[in-house]
């Protein structure tokens, strides 16, 4: 976002030489920045409610280096997901109050906490403990745009009394990240439980005729619970994305 | 479920032989009714909100007429899906009130309009005329469960400035239903729009290398924009009701 | 099995110009009845404990005809799959004792029942009403083969109350035979449950994303419980002769 | 499975708190042990008749260790599937017993030999060499869970008559487990040659057009011969257990 | 061929314009005669050994007819792929020695034998009766090609014994082609029996996984045993040419 | 177009009241006509060259009667494409100048020539005669769209010699488009032999390995010839449309 | 080309034994130079337009080597693509006016710049960062073959304004390549906006249900913008290639 | 083979207690070697003409090493395939006359030339450069089974007068072998050109929707060419194993 470009259509509008939906309306629609290899929208922020959130797999260190520094000027909260550990200690140096997730692969800066309303929880859960990864990368996204989330991990369907204890938990969670691999049959028995909307997630954990995540995407895609939604394999940020929008709802 | 079975619970907790809580809990988790070829859930409606949907495709004119019948003395609003004009016809003979949507192949009976907030409304999309009976399907199916509905039609990516068109319409909608055939591009063009939950539903409609739904399957589960979530494709069914369970939520 | 043949063979053990094992050794190898287009292998009820089962689809009536005459003259019992009522009305012609299953497709002639052990059941499980044509052909398939069945149909996993009801059921069966189509998660809920070996049919119900059965069939495939293994799509016959098999084993 | 929680019920169910049903019901139904990352399965014995089985890939060299650990407490036999080498160095310093299968990459902990009936064997076979290593895992699986195994490798239909002069074993096993990659045709031939279950296994070994062990898993599924079951590719342990649960019918 | 252009060279031929090698190579290579929607390959026979073949499938029953009519006028032998019998019907008005094979939908015309070789004989094998249809395109084909052909139908894998007693004949045969759907393992047994070229082909004969003959296709490519080639799916007719041409080889 | 909003903006232009560039700027970007279930963009013509073309397929006859009609009181040329001859009756009432073409599926309307460059030809080549409709397809919209047209029909690639014939037609051809079902190998022979864009089109004609024209368009796609695009299976009018906007290039 | 055929066939031209024409096309057709592991076409710069480019991925560094070397006696400019380093190196050596080009693996030699004609633009847009490579494969592509080329990267469709605001250059644009991965819709978008070829090359950057490309692939050739043709996953030289031939058009 | 049984035969039919067709019928079923994780099938020579070749594939280097030196004891040519370097350097310490092709990955042994007609050669053929390894092991194959082989390389159609130039050669050849990965259409091109039987063998080399080879692959399937077989993708061994037979057939 332009700086001078922001501030003059505030001088603009101080000045009235601007109604206050007219600055608004521009806000909304122009401003990105134009690094060259990529465009970034520092106005996401204001009209879908996080800022752009860095997909790091396929850049180069130097490339996400340079973005999120640019984020980091105009933003309390970054994320970037799929990110090696180089990309994070190389992202450290210049913005040292970045964190690394290590199984979720995720760089996070959050300079001030997000209000967080505990009583409508995100329930993040995973069929089994190879399945965590991607949960994490759900249940992180989430806490980060300011979401209450609670864990449920290895409670595959195979052992159906395992996943019915959480019964309680999974009729007061308000919205519902299933994370699975193999079969992925959990986002089925789970949606049949729940009344709130159930975001499944396949996974490509898994061997033979898994082929890496298909098995889970086709069996989630073909639930038989009406409530579930899919998400792309292996992308726990999108689930954690879609269920923090969803949980703002009001 | 059984009425004997909830009479005699209600008279028990008036007896005070059951708490509250426990004559609570045993409704919420028990009663359906064997058919012998169907199990009706007839308690989904508490657990859920909405009673038991018929999924008319593979079976028979009688074992419909049979379900509807049962589900008829227990429930003021009834869908079921998939249906052909045959078992509407059926079905009329005995619950008169009845209606047929053509295009959407849905029966509805709807005794009594649920209360519907107008302020919060899904707008359904579609990309193309021929996507249009998908996008009734969900159009109708939010309806009935009490949500207003706006359509949009015909917006596909190919003409932008008929989508740009819309912008108002899709920063004010509160879920957006998106219905795409060929390559299904809209749901990432309208996931970058709009800041509040997108269900994509793939339709088999185009020809070629479409492979059924696949190519507009893929593309939508791939979208680039955050925010889009997926369900199985021809699905306008499964993307009204979790709509609605969105829309309802506080 | 040409009966000249088995008639000198047994001349020729009474004769002693044959021990009784050379007798059986031939008896168990040799001998099957061509018919051109056709080879019956008559001797598949000593090989394997049942005839010959005919597989229609493909075939003429002509040559169902055929086969069929040729199978009742050797055998009290006979099955033929993926039978058109077209054939059934040839052949109940000439083997007026002939039965017809609709629903399940199959031709079944039974001159005398076999005996039956009533407390090593196999229960045959659907998931969906939809799939109970491929859930019969499973269970009328292990009753011709001698095994008492119980059913359990429309308990699929989205209302997971409905199949916990069948608990105790499932852990007496002996063997069990779970059909499912769209996405197949019964198996998997069944096979944790079960301490007997679950055999999965996926079916090709369903619509969308479900490819013919393939989500189910993958999803059986990739099953997180261990104990169950999965016949090909629709193939109800092949459960219940390998449920009939095991089910005869002490 | 907490010691204590059992020795109270046991208590409990001596001193006439508790009926044999009540105490019975009560362990079948309940505990397991939450790790937080894993949710440990302690009654699988009791219901199954096996311990839980762990499955490494995709878990750390901490997470296994844990999980052997804890299993370690509570039971006589071990299962480890998919684990290297170096979670084998891990485990064996805490459980000194443990075994290591190279080949079949299983850690077994066996303290005390179950009884074996060595007259109804398990009889694993192998299409080629380069199957061996899913063989083994089938057949390791099946010793530890108290079964009498013979193996027979290398008899590949190319071949027919090393496959033929195994008739009497083929005719005398129990149950049998077939391992076969490239065109998996060996399961169809030994499917029409033995009167027991067969269990198929496709592996993926192979090139070119065998698409990771997709050609031996669509060739076993569409298997001509009656009394074949497929498990997933390369899963020789669910082709273990299964033999082993059959096998131990009565 | 443009039956001008013939003469005049022959015509240049004899006056000397021409020597024997100009005017054979001028004949090998150039003419063919433009129906506009068609344009026909009469010197195929010169340099291929048979006329052009007439794949009806896709075309009118006039363009059958246009094409046939015009083939007829310049050779003896005759042969047209997928034909209908409204199609035969329409041809044979014309070219009244025209025979139609309905199993094998091929219509053939055969004004004189071709000389044949009884002792180097091609033998079809079709793994089941249903197999029989692209069995028979590929024996006639063969047959009006001039080869000798045995049949034996029916000899699938799951009843070896049946194919064991073959055994003779596939040591004879010159050449072997080998039709089976399901899973299509008969061509590798008979591929490892046999000394002589095995031409596989699959069947979309089967169901559920089998994927219009995708099992069988991928399991015959996959074969173990050498000197196996493919053919596509229920292309008989390839198999029987290429049958001719080895088996013609000296 | 809103007749309305044109005329007035010319008002406006005439009036002084809007430059020139202002009126042609406007004009390009805005205005498309609602029918509810469909959005003509009647400004097309203006901005791409043609007006918008009417996608039959999964439209009813209604629909495409009154899109026709409308576009027909504002366009001299029309292309509806995949038209059934019912369509085609319906149309023509209203718009008797409609034309239609049985082989391609095509509805045009042409009230006056547009004129064309003849010494820029398309060529239209296709491999085999069952190809023909769609080659049609794509030669009757380029000659609509006012392209010089020449066919070369049934030259696959098994005839060499039919293809070279045409060596200097290929050389002098402005824009190529290749149809080819089965292997699809002509793309790559003429992409080869021409120095001139080629656009392939993949058919849907073939059996068995063809999949639906999938073999053909994996061909084309991986074509060794450099100067080769692909467009959708059968989409004869893509290739037509794309060779127009090619070949009226300067 | 070998270069004692050119001259002769030059003497014979000006000694008046050839005429201009017969030297042309025997220049034309023929000649091209056989390395034994490699046959180059040294013509295909007179026949195409630009020399033959090396394919180097699946050589070895020595043949890579060997056939630059040859080419460089001939040409003024050449390409070699999917170039490693080391190949780069090696080539240098004796090709010292080499250039590498690290992010698009191509090596260049460029001797004497092409005449470009400014106005006449390559338009070559990316979605994102990570599509950069291919984008810049197709970029110096059309670079070295002579057209001015301008860069659009990191416009994905999710943030349509950012698309939106290249508007003019898209319009100005002459021809335009379209590099976009995931769900590959910037395709169709731009080929609504755009008035002239565009071609669009799908990429296998993404993850999961993306399969290697597959997800953009389909999307893009069921794109329902006309005017849109595709070339193979990742295929940044063949869309440059053709880009050149198209804008070369007069 | 066991030494001593062949040795107790032939002197039981030198003795006369064996008739000649007695001995040659007992030699040509029985015999293999058991090396408990191979059976050597050492008759395959007298079966097949060729001692059974080694798929080294899967196997540790001690197997191969081991199964070799069996074979050296009794054949005077042994062919192993897709061995490693590491392979043959310690087959080479035993059996000092090992060669390896390194290209090829073949290690051979022959230690007599077997007698070659050359005027019977088998044609080679390779679309591209980076075909060359699976062309060489074909080539190889064919050679060390005794046949006369020629090799023309890197003749892609997309350069057809390089191909045509070759015609002489395709139409002497007795039989051919094409190598193509891509779109694989060089196997149609020859397969029309050529009367004698065509064997395509698809590569895995191309790039994108290649997808392993099975770009190729379906294109050879689907070849409009009649006498056309084809083998598993990168089979070169297969192909000229059945080059051999069909080369010897007199």
């Amino acid at each position: 976002m332009d700086i001078d470009y922001v501030s003059n259509l505030l001088k603009d509008f101080k000045a009235g030489n601007l109604t206050l939906n007219d600055a608004l309306e521009k806000l909304k629609v122009l401003p990105y920045e134009d690094l060259e290899f990529a465009k970034l929208d520092h106005h996401r922020l204001m009209r879908q409610g996080f800022a752009e959130v860095v997909f790091c797999q396929g850049k180069t260190v130097e490339q996400v280096l340079a973005i999120v520094d640019r984020l980091a000027d105009y933003n309390r909260s970054i994320l970037a997901t799929r990110a090696s550990r180089e990309m994070y200690e190389a992202v450290k140096k210049t913005v040292p109050e970045a964190t690394y997730h290590e199984l979720a692969r995720l760089i996070t800066v959050e300079r001030q906490k997000p209000p967080v309303d505990q009583d409508r929880f995100v329930l993040v859960m995973s069929a089994g403990t190879s399945d965590i990864p991607v949960a994490e990368e759900a249940a992180v996204t989430a806490e980060i745009m300011g979401n209450a989330v609670k864990r449920v991990y290895d409670v595959g369907v195979a052992g159906i009394h395992r996943l019915l204890d959480q019964r309680q938990l999974i009729e007061k969670a308000n919205v519902l990240i299933v994370v699975a691999g193999m079969e992925g049959a959990l986002a089925s028995v789970v949606g049949g439980m729940a009344a709130k909307p159930v975001i499944a997630v396949p996974t490509s954990i898994g061997y033979g005729a898994n082929f890496g995540g298909l098995a889970a995407l086709l069996s989630m895609l073909n639930s038989c619970a009406a409530g579930v939604a899919v998400v792309n394999i292996d992308n726990g940020f999108g689930a954690g994305r879609l269920a923090s929008i969803i949980n703002h709802m009001r």
